[in-house]
Parts: structure tokens; sequence; C-alpha cells
């Protein structure tokens, strides 16, 4: 299996959307030197090409294993494993106060785009690590933040999210898992987790468990889930490992895809673990750790969505079927036109995820550390508002694109050791996990949308608009076309939030009926101005054919749908209430 | 894994759709009594729902194995097979004079979308066989029909079809097996086939190939290719089996999913067969054999998505998460609108492209047994412009109906063991065998709509604008709801034909180009017309609110959209012929 990072892409998308000359610009990344974001992309690649994206058909064909002496990680990985944290890649994003190198966050983001394309299932563990490091920064007391901080940034342990059990998936509030206070400052923890990403493997000297559990006597419902941090093994005052802790993985699933990522149904037997942050706070501690991961899976989705489309290409300039005008024999099917049109569905559907999710990036470090108390707060209202869309539409393009990178191979991409059907497969969770994409929906249009009535969406039209604007203003006409078709998408998604907002307040069922596809059209209309800005600023550039070609044929074939998108909003949500349970029904 | 065949939507269909009478009103079909169509529905959903829903999990675990002996079925398919032929199912839509009940083919598709529904890896042996069957009846001799079709018509023995080679999947014209005389009127056949469904197993006596390959000094391409039919044990005169041929599975492909359908590497090595048809005729042979599997697999598409909707349904019902407004604690996730849009989608989806498959069948009975010469010939435009319709549309119907259904799962659908999961898994080679969707594609815009100018199509528009007229003249709010939906998408159907009509005289690769998009265009118009049709037909009965109500579900989710998609057909294949290989280059 052969991935190679689109840097230019991704240089593209660091510079012109995430603007990373705007980010250095607020102060707070000192480390920062524009002349330093090649040489990381390139080395970023090296290690995704050279070493993950080798062992990826291998994980996918092997799979973690579960032993007596715990979770063995496929063949290859410890080893890939020692290079990633010697490579300092972990802490890229992270205070220097522990060990990190206080970078840009979509910076980390570029780099590991790269190691999702190339190995999900491995760049999952560093992922899960991300939750678990976010949420000991923003809630772990002192001391907790010195006993685990510096080794989970520097990658030497690993983190994992404890929160899902059987009865309790979407509805975190419905979890039973006890922690009982020892006397000693410490809980004992007991329950069963279940769904948890690289909860065990033999990687790593310790892993860290971040586990929501109730404390006696909390409220029921969500209010009475409190956090906690349960190390597998107990750490000395002088930072050797003690003890085994008494948790451990029972049992691994048997998953469509992400063979190589133990899935692990962890058992708490009194386990001891230390509160972190508040009692019965737990929830917001957890959307600390989803705020991170959301985001991070709608960058899988574009990672995984990036390798599915260069193994198209690469497939399609190899197989030789049928024949073309004015070429002489058996052509590659990359000659057939249905064939392109997949591909340039395919490169752009990832280029606008990306775009959404670099920009989602900066707008969370824009929101932490821009000078101006004003500027944070409207990019924390965008922080949040792009959250569900990078989460969701990413990983809805990611089913997509995944789904015609197996059509492009024909019959040898339904052969499950085909690299197109494992990213296939391995996408599938994507829309799963951290929040399924119709809880993203609902937390669009209730949380994010209605919560400001409407302002933050207000602020994105606006920019949409902007963008038309200036892309009119070139006067060069796949920039007025484009334009055309960023108002008609603005005016679309105007019309619908309107709806929405009324929705919500008087017939609420009726909204969150059409939540998923206000969603739909959202990042659509995001996308394609997303798309738009980076042609518009990278006009004098080599690059500039690629990128107005994706963004002028992204505004054909999907933003040209945004105006009667309306009504499979509103009308379709009205007709689901009318008509009710006799759709399906038996 | 449960699976309940929905009769009354098919005994609707049938009878509204398909018009059962009117085909019998033909004279064809003497043996048809409207009587025998509930207890024959009743039946063979005791077949599926009891015998072979049962072994569709195990079939997902286990699959077929190559043995020294040949392939073994998985367990349980040898005693379900033997059901099968007992209760006579294989000869229901096949002439009396073999051996078969000589009934309206939709009444087969009716019965054999319960057996895919049911197990669509042991439905693929009888959906191979029925090629073999249709090839004998059209091109074979008295001796060869009289040889092979009373047992495979019974199901005492199988049929395959041997097209693909490894160089030769799409373009079945670059194929190299060899057939040379042997003096004796049989030829020697001597060749590798690959993606052979069901070229081997142990569930019958014997097994029937057709196979496509080249006679000695034969034209290249397409025009060189003959049919042959080589039995894997030779047939005696008097009816008695005599020794083995020499053709053998020499391996089975490793697949995502319809594990229990044995997929054979088949070696043929001077194999002895018999020309079916002239010499260097066989490409007519094979769309014989394409255009029957071409709408049974377009069945498959249904059955798998009915499949996938109950197992929602049950699901939904089933798991408890979250609240529901005016609902006491903890409620089952169908109480959640994003739910029941995902299940309103998959119920509607499923429910257009059955009409859209059963109205196939009907008109290849029509074509085929009307008295009048001018209707025959209507109903087979009507069967060809549907064929592409029923295969691509359905089966995309499919893969969207069985992702929302492992949505719906949450976590649990990414389990390999879920239903969910396995109808994921088993649909995903429905858009690609029996000529992708995209062959599909470009055989509507190139063979079906430009090779008659647009009359059929034509005549389909005047079809839905006369459903529409229906719907509006009953004066139902509904009603005209559904009839503005129907009237914009015969508009804008009409538009996006006009446009293809004229660019594939002028502009062939921009005409191809929109092609996949202009199929789903035209199966929304179409199945929402059908979908209306039974509507407007059911208004008196007790189902109508059901039947209204997915006419106007699917009207205002999918149908709506139509006014814009027109662009994306149009505008997008231009964007795409503009920018070309820049959009997805390295």
């Amino acid at each position: 299996m052969s991935y190679t990072a689109p840097i230019a892409q991704i240089a593209h998308t660091l510079v012109r959307i995430a603007r990373l000359d705007e980010i250095a610009a607020t102060g707070a990344f000192p480390n920062y030197d524009p002349e330093l974001v090649a040489p990381i992309l390139d080395e970023a690649n090296k290690l995704a090409r050279d070493v993950l994206a080798p062992l990826n058909p291998i994980g996918h064909k092997t799979g973690a294993k579960l032993t007596d002496a715990g979770v063995v990680a496929a063949p290859g990985l410890s080893d890939a494993y020692r290079q990633f944290v010697e490579g300092g890649w972990m802490g890229l994003a992270f205070p220097e106060a522990f060990g990190g190198q206080g970078l840009p966050k979509p910076l980390a983001l570029a780099v590991f785009e790269m190691i999702h394309g190339a190995n999900m299932a491995f760049g999952l563990c560093p992922l899960l690590s991300f939750g678990a490091i976010e949420a000991l920064l923003a809630h772990g007391s002192d001391e907790l933040q010195q006993t685990y901080l510096p080794k989970l940034i520097s990658g030497e342990w690993t983190g994992a999210m404890n929160l899902t059990e059987p009865q309790a998936g979407s509805d975190v509030g419905a979890l039973v898992t006890k922690a009982a206070p020892n006397g000693d400052g410490s809980y004992a923890i007991t329950g069963q987790k279940i769904y948890i990403t690289w909860g065990d493997h033999d990687m790593t000297p310790n892993i860290i468990q971040l586990v929501l559990a109730r404390l006696p006597d909390a409220p029921a419902g969500s209010k009475g889930i409190s956090l906690f941090v349960a190390p597998k093994f107990f750490v000395n005052a002088d930072g050797s490992l003690g003890e085994r802790n008494t948790f451990r993985c029972i049992g691994l699933e048997h998953k469509m895809g992400i063979h190589a990522s133990p899935t692990c149904v962890m058992e708490y037997s009194g386990a001891k673990g230390w509160l972190v942050g508040e009692p019965n706070k737990g929830l917001a501690a957890m959307f600390t750790m989803m705020n991170s991961a959301r985001l991070n899976v709608g960058l899988e989705g574009v990672a995984v969505g990036e390798a599915a489309l260069q193994a198209g290409v690469a497939y399609a300039q190899d197989r030789k079927q049928g024949s073309a005008p004015g070429m002489q024999g058996s052509v590659s099917i990359i000659h057939h036109p249905d064939v392109q049109r997949m591909l340039a569905t395919m490169a752009s559907g990832v280029q606008a995820a990306r775009a959404i999710c670099y920009a989602c990036g900066a707008a969370a470090d824009l929101a932490e550390h821009h000078p101006d108390t004003d500027v944070r707060k409207v990019n924390k209202a965008r922080e949040d508002l792009l959250t569900p869309l990078a989460k969701a539409w990413s990983t809805d393009r990611a089913i997509e694109v995944t789904n015609l990178g197996v059509q492009i191979h024909g019959g040898m991409g339904f052969m499950s050791e085909t690299a197109a059907a494992q990213f296939y497969l391995d996408a599938r969770i994507t829309p799963i996990y951290e929040g399924t994409n119709g809880i993203q929906a609902m937390d669009l249009v209730g949380r994010k949308l209605s919560g400001d009535g409407g302002a933050a969406m207000g602020a994105m039209l606006a920019e949409v608009r902007a963008t038309a604007r200036e892309a009119r203003a070139t006067n060069q006409p796949k920039f007025v076309g484009v334009a055309d078709r960023l108002e008609a998408g603005a005016d679309a998604l105007h019309e619908a939030t309107q709806w929405m907002l009324g929705a919500m307040k008087s017939a609420r069922e009726t909204g969150l009926s059409g939540a998923t596809a206000y969603l739909a059209l959202a990042g659509d209309v995001v996308g394609g101005c997303l798309l738009t800005r980076g042609a518009l600023d990278e006009q004098a550039t080599l690059d500039a054919a690629r990128t107005l070609g994706l963004a002028a044929y992204f505004a054909e074939d999907r933003l040209s749908r945004a105006p009667s998108a309306v009504a499979s909003i509103t009308s379709a949500a009205q007709a689901l209430q009318d008509a009710g349970s006799v759709l399906w029904s038996a």
C-alpha cells in the first residue's frame, strides 16, 4: 500500500485557509517560523510514506491480538510508534511547559492527516492520547499534570478515553461505573467500559486511562458524572513505574475495519484512579476530550479519503480497459469520463473537507490565543460552529470518497486485501464514533445554531457572500461562475437557517428531523466558500489552475444542488412528521 | 438474523406497479390465477424466513471453502437448496415445455426478492442459473435445450456464467480464452476465468458452465467472441451423468461480503464444450444473460435494502438511549427524529427501487407476450430503458440504505457479526458486478437514450406528467404537493435529456461525464412517478396512508432535489472537461 502526503495541497491549506501567519501574529507561538513548515511536512511525509503506509495492509490482515499478557499490537507497529516518539510528533502543538513544541494547531493537523492517511488504525493511538492530554491540561491539578503530561506529550506513554458502556453510548448520562473514595484522595473504580480504542497494547510501558464514573450519591444522569485518571502502572514519586493497576482488557471487538486498532472491553475491578477536575463535572471534561477528538475524527475522514483518492488515481492509470477517442488500442481507465468524474468528486470533496478541518483548527488557536477578546470570542463561536461540520461533513465525504474508490477498482475493489477495500472499511467507523453524525447535526442546530440565535452562522454567511463578491470582482469567467453558485448557496443556507431557528423554537421534533440535511447543506456551502477563498489567494502561483479547478468543479457538482436542498430540509421534515411510523412499520 | 418478507409491500407492487392483470390479459400465462399470488408469496416467505435467513450469518462467518474435492458450500446451504428445488421455485417463470410453471416474470421477482433478502449469497446461485437458462432458451439448439434446460429449470443442476478474465472485465472483447474444434462438433476450451460466482459447489450433482471464448481465427475484439456450454459432468444419451469435464476451480477470492457465495477462479484445460448460437455472436448471447442478470442484481439491491430496513427498525425499537419529549426515562431510539429520518429514507428508497425493478420485469413480459406488435415494441423500449435504472439506481440505493442501517446501529453497526454490517458488506458488490453502475449510465445515455433519439425517455416523461395530472386532479393536498414535485422533476429530466442528447452527438466525452448524474436524476423521477402511481391506485385500501406517505416523503426528500440536479449533470460535466487531470494529479 503506498501513500505519499499531498504536500502541495496541505501547504496550500495551511497558508491560505488556516492562515498560519495570522495565528503567528498573535504572538503566542514564538517557536513558529514559516521556514519550518516545509521541513516539518517533509519529515512527517517520510514517517507516513516509508514507515506507516507499508504496515497498513499488514495490520488490516493481522489485527491486534489479545493474549494472557494483554493486547499485542499488529506486526511492526511498536517499532513505528518508537520512531513516531523519537520524531517528537506527539508534542507538536502542546505547551513547551510540558515538553511540547508549542506550534500552531493546524501544523499538527497537517502532520496527523499524513499519519492517518498512511495508517488510520495506528493514528488512532495518538488521537486518543490527544484527548487525554487536553482533558488533563484543561482540568487536571498541578500534581496530575506534572505526573502524566510530560510522558503523554512526549508520546512515551499513551492515553485512552473510557466513556462508553453497553447501555450508555450516545447517552453518556446512562453510565453506571462507580468510583468509591479510598480515603487517601484516590478512588476505587469498578465497572465495564466498551469500545475503548487502544485501551491496551504493548507499544509503551504505561497507558493512562481517562475514565468517566459516578461518585457515591452522585445525581442521576449526566450531572452525576465525574472524570478520573487511572494509569496502567502507578507512577512513583521519582517518576519510575510501580505496581500494576487493577483494570484490564477482557476482550477485543471484531470489526469491519481498523483491525490494527484494538477496540477493547475494559474491566475495572476497584482500579485506583484520581479525580480530574470537580466532582460531578465530568461531562464538561468529557466535552474537552470530545471536541478535540471530533476535529481529529473529521481529519481522519480527510486522510482516508486522500488515501482512497491516491489509490484510485494509481489504479485508474494502471488498469487498461476499453477504448477512448483518438487513442490506439486498450487505454487506461483514467481516460474514461465516468472514472474522471469519480476522481474529480473525490479530489474536490477531500480538499473541501481538509479546508473545513484546518479552518476549524485555526479558529481554535485564535480563540485561545488572540490578544483581542472580541476576536477570541468570534473565533470561539467559529470553532464551535465548524466542529460538527468538520466531524460529520468530512466523514460523510470519507464514506462517499472511499465508496467511489472501491467503484473505480471494479471487482478488485470488493476483494478484502485491496487497499481501496481497506479504506472503505476503515472509513466506516468515522461517522459513528466520537458522537455519531446524527448527534453532530443535533449539536449544530441545537447548541451551535439555536444557542446564539444564528449569530455564528450569520457571520459565516457574511463570509460566504464576501468571498462571492471577491470572486465576482476578478471578472474572470470561472470565478464569476463560482460566485453565482456561492451566492445561491448562501441564499439557500440563509433560508434553511431561518426555518431551522423557527422550527427549533416552535416545532423542535420537525427541526431535528431536518438536522442532518441541514448540516449537509451547511458543509457544502462552507466547503465551497473555503475552496474559493483558497483559489482567490492562489491566483499568482503555479497551483492556481488546480485550486480554481477544484473550486469550480465543487461549485458545479455539489454547491449547485444547494437551492433544491432547502426543501429536502424543510418539506421533507414536515412530510416525515405528517406520516410518521406508517412509513416503516411492518 | 431475522427476515420476514414485506408481503403487503410486495403484493402492492405486483398488483399496482407490475400490473399482473395486464400481463395475464395477454393470454400468454394460462397457469396464472390471481388467487395464486397470496399462497405463492406466503410459501416463499416461509422458505426465506425460516430456512434461508437463519443461515445467512453462518454463511457470513464461515464462507464457502475450497477443498481437494472442489468447493464446499457453507453449512446448511445444501439442505436449503434441496428445499428450494423441492418447492419448484426455480421454474416459476420459465416455460412449461421445459418443466417450468409459465407464470409472469414479476412473480418470480417477488419470490427472489425474498430469497435475496433472506440470504443474498445463496440467492446468487439461482441468479446465475437464470442467466444460463435464458442464454440456452434464446440461443441454444434443440439438442442443447433438451439436454440442459429441464434440469436447470427444475434446479437439479445449477448454471454459471464465465465471462471475466484478468485482463477482460468491463471490456469483455479483450478476452483470450480459446475454443478449438475437436472435430466431433464439440470444442476444447482453454483459458482462465475469474470472478465466477458459484462456479463450483457441492449442492447439486452437476453444474452447467456458459463460457465466452474465441474460435481459431476469430476477429479481434468483441466481434470474435462465441458462447459455449460446458457441463461439469457430461450427460449421457439417457440423461445420466458420465465423466468429469476438465475444468475446475483453482481458487476462491477473499471478499468484503457475500462470503457464502463462492467466487471462483476457473481453469479450463481443454474442457469440452458445445457452441451456443452462431460462431462469433457470443456478445449478443452474453447480453441475453446480462440483461436478466442486471435486473436481478437490481432486485438484490432492493432485497438487501429491505433486510437492512427491517434490521434498522428492529434495533431502533429495541435500543434505549436518551430522552424524548413527553416520554418518561430512557426511550427507544426510534423516537429520535434523526433515526426516523433515516428509516423514512430507507423505506422510501427501497420501495421506489422495488417499483422500478418490478415495472422492468412487467415490461419484459409485455414486450415478449403482448398480442399487439406496437405494444410489444413500446414495452421492449421501456424494458431497455428501465434495465440500467433497475440495476444502477437500485444498487446505489442499496449502498445508501445499508449505510444508514449501519449508522442506526451506532458502534454495534461496525462490528463484523452484526446483521447491519453484513448487509452493508454484501451490498457493496451490487454496483460492481454485471456491468458497473458507470457502465449502466453509459448504456442509458448511449444505447438507450441516444439510440432512439430520446423516444423511450419521452414516453416515460409523458407518463410522469400524466401521473402528476392525475395526482393533482384528486384535489387532496398531499397528492397536489406530490404533483408539484413530479412536474418539476419532469421538467428537470426533460432539460437534462435534451442536453444529453445534444452532448452525446457533439461533445460525447462531456456527455459521458454527466452520465452517472443523469441516471441518478432519471431514477429519482421514475421512482417518484411509480410511487405516486401506486398511491393513486391504492386510495381505497387500508395501506393508502403508507403508500401515499412514502410517495410524499420521497417527493420531498429526494424528488425535490431534481431542479438543481440539472446543473450537476450539465455544468459539472463541463467544469470537469475544462479542468481535467489537474484536479487529481499529484
